[in-house]
């Protein structure tokens, strides 16, 4: 008999606030929406808030907090930012400066937290559709790639968007963008498909961030927005203080996957 | 033979900033994205477009200037929001305090454009699914109501959600759900269809807004969250200052009301 229990987000958060989870969160509460974290000062809120509008792709925004508070009031309402995630990076001026496992001493009346879309829920779409995902085969890091696509500018916040690929069969390629293109939320459509060159990566054996993973005779690259972009941007900014979840460390929401398919 | 020649975007926005076109913009470049304005100064806009991002169906977010820029770079960059709307109101501390025809003279560095999306591109879908709308039948304004759905909060921004009614057959009342799914950016699928009473509307035939249409025997009301509700909210909190478009004369973007359907 195979067991079908799933931690509960609210059981999931519990175990991990009282750090009785030290790993990453792939896999726990199977179904429901992870999200990355971004934490900014509020004299930054504003305008990495426009950058997200207008950069959807990469940056698909599932909640953002008040300003000094750590409750993320839509996506899980008895959560906690602060605590919640299994662990932490703070950077100080664009650097890493330091990773805990409870930001709830950094966190002042002025910081505003920001959940980010992340790719499990359309891999899970993916998956569930047939559609075999390499990296996932492989066991390690999806590849990652800097592109020339310059995501719009807003205020300080300005850059190339980053991306990440999964190489499959052309026939897969096009089902893909139909199960994707379901999830605007977390990334939604592909990018790109096909020919690397031609959003600027031209070693696609050597990925920016990540692993490499092999591409298969007859298999097509495709390329999705990568939530490491608005990170990537931010830290280019160089904020006093910035908080982020660490890479695999996400937070887990209330929210089913299939609640934020759009039909 | 008929006509099938369409204003661009462009000739129109020309033709309105010399106040050429002193009326509704219905009907003016059709299958293009109309899109209400809100002006607020920037110490608002963070809350705002918080407020927003928290309510995408009544408030969906079409594009945002810069602070102190009247140029919307995603919806229309050669376009002045200062300029190319027919007639624009002016509130002060939450009252009108004047119509123009154009607001360079008051549109100062601190001030921050929300485009926000608008019911004619869901309009112009329903009737190309064959689904007749009763208030353009009737050539009067859709009937709008307060609700008993309370916005999600986000600062001073607060308030109940306004929804506009288009009576129809249960049968199209179905493809309605299906065809406006498809537009999230210009309100997406009804928030309610059926019992008026159950979003607090107790007379269907005195709307707080606009003109009251006829429901046919075996018709059922179907709700859609409607862009009265920002500015309605916005008025609450009395900014100093607050411009928008007057109802009826709308912002026409450069985007293709099927670029926005989601698939």
């Amino acid at each position: 008999m195979t067991s079908n229990l799933i931690t509960s987000p609210s059981d999931a958060r519990e175990m991990i606030r009282q750090n009785n989870w030290p790993k990453p969160t792939s896999g726990l509460s199977n179904g429901f929406i992870q999200a990355n974290l971004a934490v900014l000062p509020k004299e930054l809120a504003f305008e990495f808030l426009l950058f997200c509008q207008r950069n959807p792709k990469p940056c698909p925004i599932i909640d953002i907090t008040d300003p000094g508070s750590g409750i993320p009031a839509l996506a899980a309402p008895d959560a906690d930012l602060r605590t919640d995630i299994p662990k932490y990076r703070v950077y100080r001026n664009g650097e890493l400066a330091e990773e805990k496992t409870d930001v709830s001493d950094i966190w002042d009346d002025n910081m505003v937290g920001f959940l980010l879309g992340c790719s499990f829920t359309f891999e899970e779409a993916l998956l569930n559709n047939g559609i075999p995902i390499r990296h996932i085969e492989e066991n390690c890091n999806v590849p990652m790639y800097k592109t020339n696509i310059e995501c719009v500018k807003a205020g300080r916040f300005e850059g190339p968007m980053v991306v990440s690929m999964r190489p499959m069969s052309e026939k897969d390629a096009i089902r893909a963008v139909q199960v994707t293109s379901r999830f605007p939320s977390v990334h939604g459509a592909p990018v790109h498909i096909g020919n690397p060159a031609s959003i600027g990566i031209y070693d696609i054996q050597n990925p920016d961030f990540g692993d490499r993973v092999t591409i298969k005779e007859g298999e097509v690259p495709v390329f999705w927005a990568c939530g490491v972009t608005p990170q990537a941007i931010a830290m280019h900014v160089k904020p006093e203080i910035m908080i982020t979840h660490a890479p695999g460390f996400m937070f887990i929401t209330d929210i089913k996957n299939e609640q934020y398919a759009v039909i």
